[in-house]
């Protein structure tokens, strides 16, 4: 989708740059990044020369530093976080005669760099001449230890092509701690301000051994928060020149970095012929004051970096790829007929492998370890974006980023006593576990952080079963959340006494301080019912444990109670005119955004308007509403997801990376699958082609993970309510297969689908029910299940009106007789307009088509009269008025077994149908009562379809209006017309007569095969 | 009210400080604080020592400084601006025999410190003994000239008392440059950040004439804005001792400060009965380049500082006393019994003659020119709160500060483009001009700001009728701002429609960022309808100047006739159900503050919740919709306002001083004259007496001006609605009588209440229609008219059912019978508690009685039947069914000429009148329908006193329940009990038997004499 080229060729397994392009420096210093959840290395060049922006970071090693606010208030948070740039261990600098490498200069031969997904190495390879005319070939490869969390590795190899005897070599390898983050800048979404130093060093050396060894060690200092990292580094040498040797081990002029030199001389000349080889491995330790004591972990970095060293760079490597291995034998993705594509998801789920915290202290970081964007910090995303890959593909990770939040409970609870509320409140934004966000209105002010927690808590429970920690800390989390949600809401009067959760800001950042934030409330819920169920269970089953929490934390079962009626009176907010639900209780009373009056170059809005400005319309920053019906999907019926994505698709930008995944899920829900592959494919390359174009500042590891829940959520239809596995395929016709695989349970599940067929299978564990579609398949461990994906007639949905009968003639009737009562022109072509349309609509179009109007008092009692005089004419209906051949298709459908239902617009229906003396051969019947949106909307064969348990493909209508034709083919059903001039059915007959059981298996067969290409 | 002895005597034309109190002396530095609208100097001692806050300010001169915000967005605002403390030239230092004067040494034998409000001079006395036994007396006398705006002057007297001989004296006099602001602290409201110094010296210089002059100058220049400011001094001696000389004029080491200092030798030992007089006069003139060049300001200073040398402080003196006398001709206020509160409104009104700016340039700042408080920023209170004391005592001043606006229209207008709106937007607060508000939800979003200023405008005008200025800039403006209303708000389907105005924030700060603020809206209504009534005017009266001003903002008539829509279609957020309107859409959704669990070290609440939690609930800094109803009154009926006060006033907090005076005038209007002076209380002597513990950051101004509001719109009921002066007196029982005068169209009004009578005179001018209590009073030049305040029986307002007519019985009876029916016990103690009462209501207090409960449809399908029951009944009716003596009262009454009414809860009224055939004796039927509250709330009784012109006091009500008597008394009418058991009503008979003419006149006149006083 996107217009760009990309930068990279479309290797599958591989991110590769072929040529050296100083424009794209900074970009591919975040795509080169390695990480390895502790310790993340920007895609520097070691020679330094040319870098943009020297990066090394430590999960959760932060400075503090105040928050300076135009005005403050009471409970502002009061200090800044920010993960530091550590000190830059990644220098290697070459002098050959004199001059140093830097590809800025002199020529270059030969350029590539390669980011291999399996290996986890990076390579960089290049020939370069200098401007005297010296050539030399140089190889390295990096590695961040996934093996060993603190190590980072750089084999480099040089191989001398061309110099002139005597010339000398210098290699300079060197850990610099005079660091600093990026300054801030006018974007509100990058920059760090400190006021003063963040980092000191405390102690460089090198050279240990009398200044022979060439290993050693720079240790930082935070000024505020004291926490120390220390890095030891150490090498391996081989291939020396004559008198090479460690020249140099030496101390910055500041004293603030360390470094050990070789230099030797050649003896004679070197020709491409004879070149002379070098090897230099540099290992690397940071170890960190917050995992271990201050004394020990400076020891600790030394002791670790010899361990790396005695291993050596091919023992790590095999390690890394071991990691790696286990880690893509589950979480691989394929999808034929798209490498570029398949480039871009596997390089997703890579960076999210090396961004996410293992040690239950450190989560996610929005730019995970690449780079200084939102300043390191952990967000939402991590629950609703990045929990539920690590849930489905590697358990362990999950349960660490849970820990973390476990781990900064107590802090929650704090904030909360400062908001005035009870339980808990966690930091919108934070590293450390405080409250960092400096602007609350978009800060703060999202409370929904708290369900998010517990909503992807519930979800890792259920895909783990991970009792230990749920009574080790989780159950209390759930419970100080509910807590927090029930303090802060309110029964409100003026809602009917609905509970009411008001002056919060949903994930939607174009709208703040709103009462009633759909998702807000619905996610309160889930929290509210989870935890009034998990104290019932754990009371029942776990009593013990149970008692020690409640003791703990002083819980009252009558506050338990009070989760469950909060939950129960949960205000959800809905515009009954529109059929949709309300973002927030005022989402609509707002004038909607200017659209089209609004320049390309206006977006991101945020830098172009007044928050109030923005605040004051309807626009979308992030899908809001559309969220809450991809999380919390058995709230809402199949119709007001249509209607809630139709209309507030239409209203948000792109302004956020976090909006494509969920629109993406969302439309595939809704057989949008066009729409669904666009908004896919905004996620899969986004920062491989850069389409927010700002990677520079770090790779957007939320959206990352929104490719995998594209495919799985959107594509594969999977949705986990309540800890049950159901699927739902819809492939793009851009692809032939799809593959994927998912942990659950304790069981390793394949999913394998075509356009035709899903396969599930088992690969290891105890056999598991699914649904699939709506119904059951149980999997044996090493079998595969094979499910079509051809729809299969299974039930017609027949309109009343012209289809079953022709009611239609005593509504023309009724319509005429009053027509002429009032000396209304009215004929059969307009009654033509009126087919599927409401009595009072009904009445609107023949007064306008003759060019009458009423008050709408008087246009009620007419339509009433109306509708008196066609229930004289309907009282005298019978089994003769059926529709020709309308009896023995009825007959013959239901002996075949398909279900049949009748889905009319008339108020009439069941006299009307009771008359027919057909009832006994309807399976269900859908009156307009309680259908909030007549046709064109697909509402009512939705709720046929649901009321049947049919999929909605399975499903054929017989309609004879357009509008009807329409609401069956927006429900995704096979459309029967009845009537010559219905061109946009599926099928189409001039009357009743021709319309055989026979003649809709065989067209539904043909539609059906189509459509599944 | 307050419950703090006040620290001054109560003496009615002067400020007394009796004793040094170190204690007091910040708090006393705003009190004594000195100023002239130009120039303001802090109460400080001229020995500096002891001082707290030395301060020197020039309204308007400012410094900006970058705003630092937490996170920044697009269209904040960019800069702080600061009045600066300028060079401090009060400085005359003492030593005698080496030791330097200094209240906190030595012994302090007399001191005295008084301002004096006549003749604007601070005078000191004091006799002082030093550590070593030295003694003086000195006496001070300061002023800022109200007739030299650059002017001021410190005449110092000193007599040495006891010194030995050889003692030296020696005075130094001082401009010092070296001056700085307070720094910011943690209350928001207070403190200023400067990242750099705020101002440079770049001149200071003293005795001129080589050396020998006593005249010098200090210039300073600040940072940013590149303003600069000229101190010039210069001094007269007279009284010298032997060898007396100016020894010394220098500058301070810094090159900051500029000095002359006089030293001599006592050459012969003083005793107390030959002392040594010594008088000492300095002149002090500041001048700065905002009104002059940078060249000439310095000139200036000089030559305006030598003209005042040679005019002396004796005609200083009296030019100040000149122009104090002709201030207090119109602006002085009388109030017979309580001195103290006399003080504190003459205080007040003395500190906003000092207070306001007068050259066009500048404005009022919230404190004045007294401390640094608010950063010497105008506000709304300019235009809401001081510019009706103006404009009504002194037009030439109003004239100014509104100059001021049109100053900074240009600046409005690019603010406007700033916001995405047309038109132009006034910043929240300001000095130069640019919105200066570092918090948008409480600053940039009250865009009521525009309504205040044009609302303010359209008062001045109609009051001076400047048609100039009018024509010069003001139609511009009024055009401008109308203009952003018109494109701020939209016309919203789902309010019907209604022109809405979103995303705002009212004169409330507890609650921010509302849809439809009702106080927004109408204020927004009230530009809107001025602007486009202003532009008909003009069209037709100035056709040419209209042209020219439409053609230079590019007005189309479209958008002058979509100013009258919006304003017709303005959406007014309403509660039907209470009868009250909403502050806005969502207030009444919220939870009510928990105030009982609020303890009293809480408040301000800001300084103790977050602003999520405070806005969250129903608390109120401000009030509100009260303000909206004192200001645009004509909008609401007396009910509503009644009931909206009740609501609202319930829960506003003291948080602002803005909020009592507006209290105060919507109590008074109601009746409610005690709770009115009790909060008028608190803002006559604010500052005074230190009501809000803050007065050393300066004064209050608008709460100073809310006082004369008070009194003038409070307790004698002024209105101005559209340039009508109409007045509704009610004096508190604490006083006798209250004396005001007012400009008015050229005339000068005198008013003079007492409980029994108003008395107005027009004192100069052509004759004037005013309105008292609702009927027109035409003045004559030179001729008092006097209306009684003791009310008349003018109107008799009868309920029906069991006063006209025994309807009461016929109740019963169907009551009885549908109680029957439904085998519920019913019994005539039962039937009492339904008097006055609906009849759903009566249903379910029957049903209650009777333990059963009911559907609501079935209820209303009961009550319908006990009424058809009731309507049988009542057909019978005819005249003998009038109670006794009631039929000749209606005759006796009518031909009196008073006005009779009937207003009844029941739907039968008319019928039963009809029946009873009374009709042609009634002036006015009250049925329930439309009436919103029944009784006890007093609406139905207010709507037949309105329909019928009467004043409420006038009126007597007939009621035979409880709940009637008090509706009637509520509404401030005489109440007549037909009933023993009606304790609470002001007459009360057993039966109506005794309800005569003669009886009602009786009582009615003793209840009024008695009200009365």
């Amino acid at each position: 989708m996107s217009a760009k080229k990309s930068a990279y060729p479309p290797e599958v397994w591989a991110i590769r740059e072929t040529s050296f392009d100083p424009r794209m420096i900074a970009r591919n210093e975040t795509i080169f990044a390695l990480a390895n959840g502790h310790l993340g290395l920007r895609g520097n060049f070691e020679e330094e020369r040319g870098n943009a922006v020297d990066g090394t970071y430590v999960n959760g090693f932060y400075e503090e530093t105040p928050i300076v606010y135009g005005e403050i208030a009471y409970g502002y948070a009061q200090n800044r976080q920010v993960m530091l740039n550590v000190a830059n261990g990644k220098i290697i600098r070459l002098f050959l005669a004199g001059e140093p490498l830097d590809l800025s200069t002199g020529t270059l031969l030969a350029y590539e760099r390669r980011l291999d997904l399996r290996s986890g190495l990076l390579h960089r390879n290049l020939r370069w001449r200098s401007p005297s005319g010296a050539e030399l070939e140089l190889e390295t490869r990096r590695l961040v230890s996934f093996a060993r969390r603190h190590v980072a590795a750089i084999d480099y190899r040089l191989r001398i092509l061309r110099a002139p005897k005597g010339a000398t070599l210098r290699i300079e390898s060197e850990v610099n701690g005079d660091t600093h983050n990026q300054s801030g800048a006018e974007d509100p979404r990058i920059g760090t301000h400190f006021r003063e130093r963040a980092l000191t060093v405390t102690r460089a050396e090198a050279g240990g051994n009398g200044g022979r060894a060439l290993s050693g060690i720079v240790v930082q200092q935070t000024t505020n928060t004291r926490f120390a990292v220390a890095c030891a580094f150490d090498h391996l040498v081989s291939g020396a020149l004559p008198g090479w040797m460690c020249t140099e081990a030496a101390v910055g002029a500041r004293a603030d970095s360390a470094r050990i030199s070789l230099v030797g001389e050649l003896p004679e000349a070197v020709e491409p012929a004879c070149g002379v080889d070098l090897r230099f491995t540099k290992f690397l330790a940071y170890c960190t004051s917050l995992e271990l004591s201050k004394e020990e972990h400076e020891r600790r970095a030394g002791e670790t970096v010899s361990a790396a060293k005695e291993a050596g760079f091919k023992i790590l490597a095999s390690e890394q790829r071991s990691e790696l291995d286990r880690f893509w034998a589950t979480a691989d993705v394929s999808i034929e007929g798209d490498d570029a594509l398949l480039q871009g998801i596997r390089y997703n789920l890579f960076s999210l492998f090396q961004s996410a915290g293992r040690d239950g202290r450190t989560s996610i970081a929005a730019k995970g370890l690449t780079g200084e964007g939102y300043e390191g910090h952990y967000f939402w995303d991590t629950e609703i974006y990045v929990l539920p890959v690590f849930t489905y593909l590697d358990p362990g990770i999950a349960r660490a980023l849970v820990r973390y939040r476990l781990s900064i409970l107590d802090k929650a609870r704090a904030r909360a006593i400062e908001m005035s509320q009870r339980g808990a409140l966690f930091p919108w934004r934070t590293i450390g576990g405080e409250e960092t966000s400096p602007y609350y209105p978009a800060g703060s002010a999202q409370y929904h952080i708290d369900a998010d927690i517990v909503f992807a808590f519930r979800r890792y429970m259920e895909a783990a079963r991970d009792e230990g920690l749920l009574l080790e800390r989780g159950a209390e989390m759930v419970f100080e959340a509910a807590r927090l949600w029930a303090d802060l809401g309110t029964y409100s009067e003026s809602k009917g006494g609905d509970f009411c959760i008001n002056e919060v800001t949903g994930p939607d950042e174009y709208t703040a301080l709103v009462n009633n934030n759909l998702y807000t409330n619905l996610m309160a819920q889930a929290n509210l019912e989870y935890a009034h169920e998990l104290a019932a269970r754990l009371g029942s089953e776990a009593g013990g444990e149970y008692r020690r929490i409640a003791s703990a934390i002083g819980l009252e079962e009558s506050e338990v109670e009070g989760w469950r009626q909060a939950a129960a009176r949960m205000h959800v907010p809905v515009d009954r005119e529109r059929g949709i639900h309300k973002q927030d209780d005022l989402f609509l009373d707002r004038a909607v955004w200017d659209f089209a009056g609004t320049p390309k170059e206006s977006y991101p809005l945020l830098l172009h308007y007044h928050p109030l400005v923005i605040y004051r319309f309807q626009v979308l920053k992030q899908p809001d509403v559309v969220l809450a019906q991809v999380l919390r999907g058995e709230r809402f019926s199949m119709a007001e997801k249509r209607r809630n994505f139709d209309y507030y698709d239409a209203i948000t930008t792109g302004d956020s990376s976090l909006s494509p995944c969920i629109q993406s899920v969302a439309a595939a829900e809704l057989g949008y699958i066009e729409k669904a592959y666009g908004y896919f494919m905004r996620t899969a390359r986004m920062d491989l082609d850069d389409v927010n174009g700002n990677v520079e500042t770090g790779v957007h590891t939320a959206a990352m993970a929104g490719t995998w829940i594209s495919l799985v959520y959107g594509f594969a239809g999977m949705r986990d309510y309540r800890g049950r596995l159901s699927f739902s395929p819809r492939l793009p016709a851009q692809w032939s297969r799809l593959d994927f695989k998912l942990r659950f349970q304790g069981r390793l599940l394949e999913v394998a689908l075509t356009h035709r067929e899903a396969v599930y299978t088992l690969a290891e564990g105890e056999p598991l029910a699914i649904a699939h579609g709506g119904r059951d398949v149980v999997l044996q461990a090493g079998r595969a299940s094979a499910v079509s994906l051809i729809p299969q007639l299974e039930c017609v949905i027949f309109d009343l009106d012209g289809v079953i009968t022709d009611t239609a003639e005593h509504h023309f009737r009724a319509w005429k007789r009053l027509a002429d009562e009032l000396g209304l022109a009215f004929d059969r072509s307009v009654n033509e307009r009126l087919k599927g349309v409401g009595r009072l609509e009904s009445l609107e179009i023949i007064l306008e088509q003759a060019g009458r109007s009423l008050p709408e008092g008087e246009r009620r009692q007419l339509a009433e009269r109306k509708n008196g005089y066609y229930r004289e004419l309907i009282g005298g209906i019978g089994p003769g008025d059926l529709l020709p051949g309308i009896g023995a298709l009825l007959g013959e459908l239901r002996e075949s077994g398909i279900k049949i239902a009748v889905a009319s617009a008339s108020h009439n229906v069941w006299e009307v149908v009771r008359r027919l003396q057909i009832e006994p051969l309807l399976d269900h019947i859908v009156d307009p009562a309680g259908v909030v949106k007549g046709k064109p909307d697909p509402e009512i064969f939705y709720r046929a379809a649901e009321a049947l348990g049919v999929p909605f493909d399975h499903c054929a209508g017989v309609e004879d209006a357009a509008a009807g034709i329409a609401a069956i083919r927006a429900a995704g059903m096979f459309a029967v017309g009845i009537g010559s001039s219905l061109k946009e059915a599926d099928f189409r007959l001039s009357d009743t007569g021709a319309l055989t059981a026979e003649a809709l298996w065989r067209e539904f067969g043909r539609w059906a095969s189509a459509r599944s290409g």
